[in-house]
Order: structure tokens, then sequence, then C-alpha cells
């Protein structure tokens, strides 16, 4: 195991890594903007280190920065966390390069997985199922064109180097083919630099499951169960449940080989996590692998026992998986995982940075807060606005929503507004509490919020 | 399920039933004394109604004033928590007599196993092994001594209607006996209005094994797997895992065994638990019944997934027990839970009330807190000194161990002394991380706290 690692992140999860490290014994590093001096996980780690001004692209997105904290502070290894560099194969590569290891797949692995469209391709290849889709990009509108008429509508555009909902626009009508499509690739290009597009066909009442993968360098390739993700605000999620309420056991372990067939095809080795549309007749899709962590990891955790951050730690530094003798894994009780954002809900989830001048989580049986603010903190305008993940689990899911909303009414956040009523009121909704949520959960039933 | 049960307690383990309440959709009264009315639970309630001044006896023991209380809001049950009226027979009928369930066992269940002479003979008819003692109370000194030369010493005098280490004497040189035998008696009596006392070999370096037990009127008696409670000072529990690092899997079933002959040979129903005596060759032996839910509860919860305090809601209303259909159960993981007191562990533990000027629990992964405090709550010198319970779950015993270390660590009370320091110290010991723990490990291990 190392002895010292930095934390290239900040907020919950930089303190969530540090936790991890903590009970492994390992030592951290944190570097912070000037934003971020006064936050909790910058006290709570061994060490820290100032890396920059408030704005990311000169602080967390600065390589040559953490790099050079990590090697004056004699660590061994970087955390990336998500978001920020945790998807950037330079970044990865640079570690390497200065003998640093990252803990995260090979570069190489990013790059394919980043990719969107090659990574269709390699799923394919491996026999993974994936929506019908153009093969590669399509440069012209013209070409969007035919390919929509041969799949027949509604067709889905992506941005090959995309994510979080950017560069991305659903066609119904031929009639707005040819401006979605242009805007697709201006919102791509200014986004990430890279106006690639590719169209699918388009899932309709779709669940977004996904496949929390480990894999390690001794031959351990596990599947710890799914996780359902589809209550998302514009392809942002809003709340994760495990396991799906969508998954019998057959399918659950279908869904299983198939994560497994994806990591093999790769050589991945860490944690990931293969993201499937689930349609209503038990067909499931290849969407994306996200090549890191995920904010919603907790609830994998729940179910299944495990510490994914820890296990990431084990397998960077070449040691085992340490949890593979249990697989395979079958769900223990049900999770669910709440984001409580400084975003107001009743006014279009706009952003509410400020101070936080009562902070009281709440507490007992079934009850998990990830967070890193306290009466005090500041949430800052700078970055995301994640405040807390809460997290709640039972022997079953109606055991699960009923602390879910003991929970949520506990829970005591004054100062800033956020999105706690929004959940609230979800949990009061027949379709979330029967699990027939799809991915326009949100737009059917929610829709005073959008 | 009732519509509005009455909470006849305070503190941490009433805010633990008005959750579990909250969770099922049943309201809640609370009562308290003056003392009590600016606590959290007293807030939390649906409904709260003061009872009379600090003094326990002129409040929380008031029978009557709980039963009118009860019948005023138009509660259909009372849930007694632990300690107070808990184990009180009286109570149980008094409730019954007044047309309200009492959240517990029959009043002859809690007769029967509260005299711990009747409770042991009642276990010996039933086949559950008991330790070699006096059939029922020894009524002279010269009574007393044949008995300890007829076992061979250590003995030990425990009063019949006892518990807490009251009246209690290890007697290991005859020439003790005799005063040890009038000071027990002497001590019973002023305890207990009742100065009965028996006499039992001492096993010599046990554990203390307790089986959680659950049954209901449909003909369920379950096991929940034990709790191993060696960590004690002056027979005073501080630190309680499950499961016992001791237990192999035929030593739990037949421990589980045991606890279910108990609980038939009494018709019990509703959460109880049975304490054993191990000794190092595996035998064990029956100590005693608690005819009541247990403060360290939360351990045996974490590992088998379930809620007791829901359970016995369930049960106290007449519906079966929810998780039946898992048992056997089976550990799932590993959960200790620390008892943090208002008491200085540097000078032999004197209780600490005061004004806590900044209070921050642990969170994150493995980790759960029971209390009813917050920064400027007050703990009260007229109840018992607990502040909270610090109760952290991992895959295995070492993890559990490592987040025991982080979680305290991370914990901030200020403005009171607490066991936070002590409790670190415990997990820093070899004989305790080893799993070798047996009921003298605070005098051999931890001797400069007590």
């Amino acid at each position: 195991m190392f002895s010292k690692i930095l934390v290239a992140n900040r907020g919950e999860v930089a303190l969530r890594i540090m936790r991890a490290a903590k009970e492994l014994g390992v030592k951290t590093v944190a570097v912070y903007s000037t934003e971020d001096a006064d936050t909790y996980p910058v006290q709570y780690a061994d060490e820290a280190v100032c890396i920059g001004p408030a704005q990311a692209n000169k602080s967390y997105l600065v390589m040559p920065s953490i790099i050079a904290a990590a090697k004056n502070a004699g660590a061994e290894a970087i955390h990336p966390g998500y978001g920020f560099l945790a998807e950037n194969a330079d970044f990865a590569r640079a570690c390497v390069d200065n003998d640093l290891v990252f803990i995260g797949p090979a570069a190489d692995c990013i790059e394919r997985m980043g990719d969107k469209s090659m990574a269709r391709e390699t799923m394919k290849s491996c026999g993974v199922p994936t929506v019908p889709g153009s093969d590669g990009c399509i440069d012209t509108a013209a070409e969007a064109k035919a390919f929509a008429d041969s799949v027949g509508y509604p067709v889905l555009i992506k941005a090959t180097a995309g994510g979080g909902g950017k560069g991305m626009r659903e066609v119904h009508d031929p009639a707005d083919l040819e401006a979605q499509y242009q805007a697709a690739r201006t919102e791509a290009g200014a986004a990430f630099g890279n106006d690639g597009v590719y169209l699918e066909k388009l899932v309709l009442r779709p669940r977004h499951v996904e496949v929390q993968v480990l894999a390690d360098d001794f031959g351990n390739n596990l599947a710890l169960c799914e996780r359902d993700c589809s209550v998302q605000r514009r392809h942002q999620k809003l709340i994760e449940e495990a396991p799906s309420p969508a998954l019998t056991e057959d399918l659950r372990r279908a869904m299983g080989v198939a994560a497994i067939k994806a990591v093999r095809a790769v050589n991945y080795k860490n944690a990931g996590t293969i993201e499937f549309l689930l349609d209503e007749r038990g067909n499931f899709y290849f969407m994306e692998m996200n090549t890191r962590v995920q904010v919603e990891h907790p609830v994998t955790e729940q179910i299944t026992g495990t510490d994914i951050i820890k296990e990431q730690l084990r397998i960077a530094s070449g040691e085992p998986i340490s949890c593979a003798s249990r697989a395979p894994f079958v769900p223990f009780g049900h999770a669910m995982e709440f984001r409580i954002n400084a975003e107001d809900p009743a006014h279009g989830f706009r952003p509410c940075p400020g101070t936080i001048t009562k902070f009281e989580p709440p507490a007992g049986p079934g009850v998990r807060v990830e967070s890193y603010v306290r009466t005090g903190s500041r949430i800052s305008p700078y970055y995301d606005s994640l405040v807390a993940k809460l997290v709640v689990y039972g022997q079953d899911r109606e055991e699960a929503l009923a602390r879910g909303r003991r929970a949520l009414d506990e829970f005591v956040i004054e100062g800033i507004e956020t999105t706690i009523s929004f959940h609230r009121r979800v949990l009061d909704n027949a379709v979330f509490c029967a699990g027939d949520a799809t991915t326009d959960f949100i737009e059917t039933q929610m829709g005073d919020v959008l």
C-alpha cells in the first residue's frame, strides 16, 4: 500500500478519499485553490498545498502544479476523484511520466472509452449491445439526415468528446434535424474543443442503469451490482438507487456479464462504470463507460458492503481487490442517494452559493451523509453546487423510501437554498415510489421545476 | 400498525424510537421533565407533555402521569425504551389495565425473567445451560459458605432483583465471603427494595456474548446473531460488537438454538436479549434475559439489515416480524458501538455534565451516530451520562476497527469531558484488536482508568 497520496480534487469527494486513505493508514496531501483555503478537507489532510486562485483552470486543472505538489510532498500516487482531471488521459500519462501512480485506469483506457464513438465500436466488437447508431462521427447534416431516415425518428445527436449533457440533442421531427445538428456541433466545440458528433436511435422511456466494476492485476473482474440513475434533469443525475427496481436476477446477471466483457475488452484495471440504457422490454444498450469513481458510488457500497475508494487504492498499489471472495454480489437491502445541491428548485435550479448559517445533517439508522461543510461553511460560486449527498439504506426499497423521507425532513441547511425540498416531493410521487421512473421522470412528473 | 404511540423515555433512545415511528407513519408523543424541556427529542415528537421535575422518580418513573399523558393524547401504545420503566412488570400491567399496548413482552414474562433466580430455574428446566449456582436465594452467610465450598472458589454473589452490577460481588477468598455476602444484600436492598441474593460459580476470563431475539404472534422466533459485550467497566458495557470474534458458525447456531429455547419456554413475544457467559473452551452459560431493547441493539441492526425498534412496533401491533423470511441470519460484515459518555476517563470516569459548546459528529462510509444533542445542548446531571453512540461497520472486523479509529479521531465534542479518548486508546490495544478481550479486559489492559 502507498504511504502517501495526493488528492487532486476538492469538496466532498476529496474528504471521501482522505477518509478511505486514513482508514488504510495512508497519509494525504490536499491541493486547494485560495477560494477553498478554509474548507474542511484542507484541514483534514495531513498536508495541504495551495495551487492557485479560485478559477479551476488556474488551480484544479493545472497539471504541472499538481504534479509538482505531489513530487515536493513525496506522494507516491494521485487520486483524481471525479470531474476536473479524472478522465483526462494526458494527466494520467503525466503522472506516470513523473513516477507517480495515477489512481485510476491506464491512460489508453481513458482515451479509448473517453472517445464515445470509439467506445461504441469497441463494445460492438466484443459483443456488448449498443443502441443502433452511426458508425463514427457524422460530418454533414445530409449524412445525419440519411442515418435518421434509416433507423427512424426520434434520434439523439451526441458529442463524441462529450459528457454531462453538453452537445446532446434529441430530434423528434425531421424538420428540426439540421438546426439541431449544427447546434450540437457548436456546443460540443465550445465545451470540449472537439465538435465531432454522432447519431443514435433514441430509446424511448428508457431507464439509466449502470454497472459498477472493479478489476485488478490478479484477474479479478467484478460486477458490483447496478445503480438506477433514471431521475435526471437535463442529463444531470439527481437521485440514484441500488439495486434497480426494474431488474430481475437474470437481467442483473446478464448486465454484469456484459459489463465484464467491456472491462476485458480494453484490459481495464481499477474502478469504472458501464452505463446502459434499459428499455421497457428488458433490452439494454451500452451508453458509455466512466473511467473513474462516480458521485453515486455510495449506494453500491451500502448494498455490497464494500468500500470502492479503498479498493481503488488497493488496485493502484498492486494489491488484489479485498472483496473478491464475496463475488458474485447479491444486493443486501436497498440504498438511495439524494444529491443536495446549493440550487433553488423553485427557480429553475439556479445555483445559490453563499454561507451556510446552520448545518444539521440527519442521523440514526440507515442514514449516511457525505459532505464537507458545517455551520459557517461557504459554498463557492466557482465550483459545482454539491453540498452533501444523503444516502439512505434499508432492508428493502420501501424502508429506504421511508428513511429518505424521514432523513430529508430532519435535514437542516440554512442560509442558502437547496434541493432538499425537491427530493422530498419526489418521495411523495407515486411513479417514483412505485419504482417506475424512467429518464423522462422530471419532465413528465415534476415539470414545474424544469 | 398504531397511529400514535407515547415514548416513555428521554435522550438518544427516545429519539431512536421516534425516528422508527416516523418511518412507519406513526405519530409520537414525548413525555419530558422540566429539565429536558429544550431537548431535541421533545421538539422532534409530534406532541410533548411535561410530566414533572428533573428527578426521575418525580417524572420518568411516575406511572400514573405517563399513563394519563398517553390517554389524554389518544396514544394507543407506550414504548418504554431501556432503563426507567422498561423492565417494570407493574408498568406493563398498568398499560394493559388502561387499554394501552405496552411495546414489550407481557408483564408475566418481565416478572419471570426479571427475578434472576427464577429465570435461572426456568432456563435449567428447558435445557439451557446455566452456571452452577444455588437453587434460589441464599438466606444466610453459612448457607452461602456451604454452597461456595461445594462448587469451589471463586464465586459470584448476585442480587435476584438486580442489574447493572448493583448488589454483585466476586469472592475469591473464603475469608471474604461473609462480609461480601452482607454487603451485597445491603446494596441490593437499597437499590431494588429487595435484598435477595444468590450465588454462582464464577466463570474465569469469560466473554459476555448475548443473543438478540425477536418473537411475534405468528410463530416466528428468531435469533439475530450475537453481540460481544466483553469490554465492561464495573459491569457497565462500554464497547459492543457483532458478530463476536470468538464464535464459530457452529457455536453461533448452538447459542441461537439455546436462546430460542429460552424464548419458547416463557412464551416470550417482542424483542429481548439472552445474555450468556462464554468460556475459553466454547462452553456457554445463561446469565440473564433483558426483556427490552438494549443500548447496543444498533450493532445487530447493521450486520443483519434489520430495524429492531420497528420490529418491536410491528410485533406489539399484531403484525408479523418483517425480516422473518431472511432467517437464519448470517452476519453481513462487522459492527462496533462505542458509548460516548459525559465522563472523564482520566479521573475514574466521573460524570461531567455541562453544556456542549461544539458537537461535530463523524460521518462518511460505515459510520452511524445515535445521539440527541447538538452544539449548545446541555448534559443533565440528573440522568445517565450517555451523550452519543458511535456505531461503525465494515466488511470485516479489521475494517470496523479502522473506521472506529478514523471516526473517533473526527469526533469533536467540546465543553465537557467524554470517553472518546478512552475508546481511541482501546483501539490501539493489541488484545482488543486481536479480538481476545474478555470481561476482565479493562482491569488487565486499561487498569489506569479503573
